[in-house]
């Protein structure tokens, strides 16, 4: 993306613990600059968004947070299962309710949401994790509705299969470019739904 | 229900405040007894079934539950969307808590969950309650593929269209018999996901 | 559905050649008879039909027939492809052609079509089968929009399983005990889509 | 695709009724050949490919044909409903039956398929178009899941919109680009279903 010319800018609740896709946005990007913010608290993101929309007006965010969890059910405590649903869900609609509107006034921008095979499967020992991710794309299906003919393009990727480099893995620069191919969609096509994973992956 | 010779008993925040539904499942269920208990309530919860299991074995959970909301996606605060998510998909996942391991200790219940058209399709001014509702149905499928296999039944169904007597709406009694009819069904041929609409509604 | 009154009759190419589940639709049936005729043949379906109608008001069809296959695509030669789509679409085309506009002049009857887990996914070694199943699910689909309103219950069940009797497999007699609950449905409250599997089944 | 260095062939049964998509695919493209082919004739389709593939290693196939057809189900004639899946689903398993074993053979190569909203919905008045789409859908899916670990990508777009110039509408270049980013992809990250509409469009 800054090879693009775009300017990065990240918020975490922990910017040390980055995952793969964030390094590769975050490299390479002059002008980047990292907010440790949850992104589940509503005045914090909503005061980043706010100068990182002075700094450079706001046309693109990815959300990318989730917090996995893989456990039979009679494991899982009603905290954890709200915890999860907070990293993956909660947090996408606080960011959402900061930057949407903000690119609905100006009739442009693009808000991309990564989903999992769990967004479409709920699978055994997935209780918590699926349903933070149906939850999250059941919220960005109706923000594309709501601000699609509003001029800002709402997107979900079910990324299936396990990130990095080599044989059988997603690469991050290549699901980086995936994301790129739709910010640059003019409004006269735009995706809303697609999947991503190695040729080798099963589905 | 109870002229099939079950007893009933119903938890609910507040139970002055009836669905349709629950008057159904409650007329004419001579030892029925109600729980003032918010579903999200774990500890509350797992008090109310110890002591309903203590009365009557468990066999059949029905959790209708859930907070409706429409409303622009601007004007949804985020603790709205919290308290839609909590009473639509925690209140079910506390009381899939407290009644599935003692369902699957016995080898036999049933546990129905109920969805709507959002549990399929995130529309505009839907944005909290598909999330959800989503978020319920990715909840229920993980369960059903944890607990099948133990014996317990797991459904799902999608309520499409107003509750009521009259044409073009769905009859109470009537979703309660589809309900029974697969509380019936011997564990040879299990429906885990359907749908329910009056044959006016467009869909 | 005999014991329940109904008269039953049956369309099939080879009668000598019964699936499991028509053997036990037609078994205690008094006023059972077979017509011999392919269902993909339009005029022979439309005799049968009116014959059928003759004798007793048509009130149900239920749609059973498909031809499987299980091969890698390369074995798959085009003619065979055709044929296992004219023996689990077109045949249900026919027999609906036939059948939903005398029950919609009548305002009221009911149409069933048996899918199968290749009507939902698309696997390995499944072209034919699988294509063919999701355009049955298309073409079911159509018809419930456009004949529910006119009064005829239009569904489709995935059986997601081996049909037989014993451990593990769907026995013939619940399907049918499935099929029939929907049949009784009151038009208040119909199912479109419904799935059936045995507890066992892994999905 | 032709100004990313593509050779562009094109076989349809009548060239002289070129889609828009057809006419942008071939506009520039110094090396283009039309092959006058009927898409289901496997024999003529299998010659072409043939041909086409001496005169330029075969890495991409794009399979755009369909009819179209609205019109309520007791207007279709089965000979109809039959023309509109062979043009739709059996001229793609015929062109893909003639062009996937090339390409896994070298273990390079793309084939992309083209829906329409009636691909995930079957609507009134539709059950010819939406039981085709589903078809190609279904064959779609098998297709990728056993070509995909031979190193073939096999994708499929949901075209859910009217294709043209102006505001509104889906720009034939835009469908093109969408495409052409698809086929760019490494294998490390396949994007398998994906849908395109303009900003505008409800769905």
């Amino acid at each position: 993306l800054a090879a693009e010319g775009y300017d990065i800018f990240a918020i975490g609740r922990s910017l040390t613990e980055e995952s793969p896709l964030a390094t590769v946005l975050r490299k390479d990007a002059p002008g980047f600059r990292a907010y440790a913010v949850d992104a589940a608290d509503p005045g914090a993101v909503s005061a980043a968004v706010a100068d990182i929309d002075r700094q450079s007006p706001l046309s693109a965010v990815v959300y990318n947070a989730s917090a996995f969890q893989m456990a039979s059910f009679e494991e899982i405590e009603p905290a954890q299962f709200e915890a999860v649903w907070r990293a993956s869900c909660l947090g996408a609609m606080v960011v959402a309710r900061a930057c949407l509107p903000r690119m609905a006034a100006r009739g442009a921008g693009a808000a991309l949401f990564t989903g999992a095979t769990a967004s479409l499967r709920g699978g055994a020992k997935f209780a918590a994790f699926a349903s933070a991710k149906f939850a999250l794309r059941g919220l960005v299906q109706s923000l594309a509705r709501e601000y699609g003919p509003r001029g800002v393009h709402v997107a979900h990727f079910v990324i299936d299969g396990l990130i990095g480099e080599g044989e059988g893995k997603l690469a991050p620069d290549e699901i980086a470019a995936a994301y790129l191919a739709v910010l640059r969609q003019p409004r006269s096509a735009w995706m809303q739904e697609a999947d991503l994973r190695p040729y080798t992956e099963r589905f």
